[in-house]
C-alpha cells in the first residue's frame, strides 16, 4: 500500500508526504488550502499510480516516538498497589503476582501495552521482560517495533545463572519469529540481580553476535551500596570490570552516578535512558543529571519503565515530566529546552535502534505521529514543538505510521476490542 | 432535562444516578450487565417520568475537578516563548502581548480554556485575569463554573491604586451577569504588585460583602526578598498585618512559606493552591510543602496556573505531577496518597466556592466526570482512583455534567468550533 499524507505541518511548512515500502518517498510542499489532491497523482509522472490519501490539514507530523525501557506486560499490574515504599511494594504486589504470569499472560499484556503506546504516538519499545517468545508473537501481532531482550536474571546463583546462559544460547541459535519489524537483544537486570559470570557472558555475546545490551543500571541508593560492599566498586565501574559497558549497552535509570561513572558511560559510548515517572513515584534517588549527559556528547532516551510504577505508557507525558523535572531540579528554566526533549523522544532513540526513523526527510523510514492541532488543548499553535511536549499531546494522536503501515487512524486501532477484553481477564486473576 | 446515568461505578459500586434540578436526586445500586433500563422507570414510583439515559457502563464516575488557580485567558499565549528566564520571559514575552489584550480576546481566551477544561473533567476554575465582564460573559457562554476575580494590580503606584479601587467599588456596586453557575470573588495579585492600601481595601471588601479573596503568595525567592527588605516581614506575615489572611483567603504557590508562616495560615483558615506544573516550569522554588499544610489541616487545591507557565489545562495531568514530586522531593513513595490527591482535585475546591459538588451522594450538585475505563490506557482496573490519578485520565475523559448539565458528551463539546475558530483568529494577533 502507498499512503499519501496531505497538507500536515512538516518540519514548519505544510508538507505532502508519499510513502512507500515503509518510506517516505517524497515530500513536496503543498498548498493547504486546496482541496484533496487526485489520489492519481499527475503533478509527478515519477509519483504516477495510485496513493491512498491520508488527510492531514490541521495536523503536526513528528517522528513517531521510541520508549527506551519498559516492561510491557506489567500493563496486567496497572494500579496493583500504590504508595508503597520499593521493597515492600516488590515482595507484597509484584513479585507475587509476576510469579503466577503465564507466557499467555505476557502476550496478553504487551499486546496491551502496544494498544496504549501506539495510540499515544510511540512506534518502538524497548521491552525487557519474561517469555520473550510471547513478547515475539504480541510484537509481530502488534506491528509495532519491539526491541525484545532475553534477559538473565539469576539472583547471583551460579546454578540458575549457568542454566539460563545455557537457555540463553539455545534461543539464539533458534530465534522465534518475531516479524519484519522486531528485533531480538540481551539483558542483564542489576548488579544485585545478575551475576558476575553472566554479565562477561553478555558482554561477550554482544560483541560477537552485535547484539545490544538492556540494562538497569545505578536506579538506587541500596543498589550502589550493595555493589560497593561486594566489589569495592561503584556499579558502572564494576560492569566495565566485567566488560559490559560499550556502544551496546542501553542503561536504564543512572540516577546514582558521580562524575567519574558519567565519565567511564560517555567514554564506552554507553546510551542512557530516562524514566521520569517511575523515578519519581518509586523515589528512586536524585534527579535524572541530563546536564552530566548531554555536556559529555552521551546520548540520552525516555522511557515508561513498567506501567505498575507509572501507571501509563503514554511517552508525551513523561517527555513534559521530563523537561519539568530538570528546570525545577536544577531552578533554572533554561533546562532541557524544547529541542533536545523532542530530540530525546524521536532521533535518538530511532538512531540507536537503527529503525532509519526519527526524521522527517526522504528516504526515512515512515514512523510518524500525526497531532491534530484542531483540538481546544492543542490551540494555538504557536510553537508546534512546545504543544507536542507541554500541551498533553499523547490526547491529540489522531494517526500513527510504523514502516508505512498506519496503525492508528483517528485514534483507532485495529483488533483494539479482542485485546482489551482478554488483557481484562488476565488482569482479573492478578487481583 | 432529568438524566439517568446508567450502570456506572460509583463509590465501588455499579449504580444508576438520577439527576434533576442540577442534583443528584437518587442512587441505585443496578445490575450492570443487564439491559439498558426503560426511561421511563417504573422500579420506583416516585421516579415516575421520563429520564435521558447517559450509557455510564464501563465508566467510572467521579465528582468534576476544580481547577483552584488559572489565568484562563492566557491559553491564547499557550507556547508564545519556552525556556527563558521568569523576568525576561515576562518582560519580553507575556507582558506586551497582555498589553494588547482586548476584551473580546479575554472572552475567547476564556472560552478556549474553558473547551479545555471541561473536556477533562473540570468544572469549576477560580480565575483571575483582566476584564472580569468579558470573563462573566465567557462563563455564562461556557455553562461552567468560573470563580471570577476583580483584581486590584497597580504595581505600588498610590493613585492607580486609589482608580482601582473605585473602579471595584463601582463594579461591586453593580455586577455583570455571569449566569446561574458562576460567581464575583476580588483577587490581590501579590505583595509586589499590590499596594498596602489595596490589601486594606480587599480585606475590608472580604469582610463586609463576604467575598472570597484570591492571590499569589509566596511564588518567587524575589518576592519573599522583596517584602522583608521593604517591610522587616515574610510575604504571609505582613499581608496577615494588613488584615488580608483569612478564611475567606485562597493563595496560590505558597512555596517560600516557613514554620511560623504555614502556622498563620492554619490559625487564619486560609486555603492554598498548590500549582505543579507552573512551578516547576518556572523553576519558582522548592517543592511545595504538602505535609506543613497536611499536619495543620489547611485545605489544599490544585491549579494550572496559565497555559503559558504549563502548557495544558488537564488538570488530571497536574494530578499526577502533583503526586509524584512529592514523593520525588521527600524521597519517600508513600507520600500524597491517592486518596488525598483525588480529595485535593475535587471535595477540597467544591466545599470552598460552595458548590453543592465534590461528593457521590444524594442530594449533591450533579457535577461530575465520567471515565471510560474501556480505554486501553484504563486497563486493567486494579484501582480506579489510582487509574484516575496516575493512567493519564484527561485523556479518558467521555461525558462530564455541569449542574445536572451533560457539557461534554463522548467528548465533544456543543459549540466548540466556533469557539477553537475564533481563539485561533485572536491568537494569531499576538504572535
Amino acid at each position: 500500500m502507498r499512503y499519501l499524507v496531505h497538507g500536515g505541518l512538516v518540519n514548519g511548512i505544510r508538507q505532502d508526504l508519499y510513502l512507500e515500502h515503509g518510506r517516505i518517498r517524497r515530500m513536496v510542499a503543498c498548498d493547504p488550502q486546496a482541496a484533496l489532491p487526485q489520489s492519481d497523482s499527475d503533478a509527478d509522472p515519477s509519483l504516477a499510480g495510485s496513493w491512498e490519501i491520508i488527510d492531514a490539514r490541521g495536523m503536526l507530523v513528528l517522528p513517531s516516538l521510541v520508549n527506551g525501557h519498559a516492561h510491557s506486560a506489567m500493563t496486567l499490574l496497572r494500579g496493583v498497589a500504590e504508595d508503597m515504599e520499593l521493597m515492600p511494594w516488590l515482595q507484597q504486589a509484584i513479585w507475587p503476582r509476576e510469579a503466577r504470569l503465564t507466557a499467555e499472560d505476557v502476550y496478553w499484556g504487551t499486546r496491551l501495552a502496544a494498544l496504549e503506546m501506539l495510540a499515544t504516538g510511540t512506534t518502538v519499545c524497548a521491552d525487557m521482560y519474561f517469555f520473550p517468545e510471547a513478547q515475539a508473537e504480541a510484537a509481530r501481532d502488534s506491528g509495532m517495533r519491539f526491541i525484545i531482550s532475553y534477559p538473565l536474571i539469576d539472583g547471583l546463583d551460579e546454578s540458575k545463572a549457568e542454566a539460563q546462559r545455557d537457555a540463553c544460547e539455545r534461543f539464539f541459535s533458534s530465534l522465534p519469529d518475531c516479524g519484519p519489524r522486531s528485533m531480538f537483544t540481551i539483558a542483564g537486570h542489576s548488579v544485585y540481580a545478575t551475576a558476575a559470570s553472566s554479565w562477561r557472558f553478555l558482554a561477550r555475546m554482544c560483541r560477537e553476535r552485535g547484539l545490544l545490551l538492556h540494562l538497569h543500571l545505578a536506579e538506587t541508593e541500596s543498589e550502589d551500596r550493595f555493589c560497593r560492599e561486594r566489589t569495592g566498586m561503584s556499579p558502572a565501574r564494576y560492569l566495565d570490570a566485567l566488560g559490559v559497558l560499550g556502544p551496546w549497552a542501553f542503561a536504564a535509570h543512572c540516577l546514582w552516578l558521580d562524575a567519574a561513572d558519567w565519565d567511564l558511560l560517555a567514554d564506552r559510548g554507553v546510551t542512557v535512558v530516562h524514566n521520569p515517572a517511575s523515578n519519581m513515584k518509586l523515589a528512586s534517588g536524585p534527579a535524572f543529571d541530563w546536564e552530566a549527559a548531554r555536556s559529555r556528547g552521551i546520548r540520552v532516551m525516555l522511557g515508561t519503565d513498567g506501567a505498575a510504577s507509572n501507571n501509563s505508557l503514554d511517552l508525551f507525558s513523561d517527555l513534559k515530566l521530563a523537561g519539568l523535572l530538570q528546570k525545577h531540579h536544577w531552578r533554572d528554566p533554561r533546562r532541557a529546552p524544547v529541542q533536545d526533549l523532542v530530540q530525546a523522544v524521536t532521533s535518538a532513540g530511532h538512531d540507536f535502534f537503527r529503525t532509519g526513523a526519527g526524521r522527517l526527510e526522504e528516504g526515512a523510514a515512515a514512523d510518524l505521529v500525526l497531532l491534530d492541532l484542531r483540538k481546544a488543548s492543542m490551540t494555538p499553535c504557536h510553537d508546534p514543538l512546545a504543544n507536542a511536549v507541554y500541551a498533553g499531546a499523547g490526547a491529540a494522536v489522531d494517526t500513527v505510521f510504523c514502516d508505512g503501515v498506519p496503525l492508528v487512524r483517528h485514534g483507532r486501532i485495529e483488533g483494539a476490542e479482542t485485546v482489551l477484553a482478554e488483557a481484562r481477564t488476565r488482569a482479573e486473576k492478578l487481583r
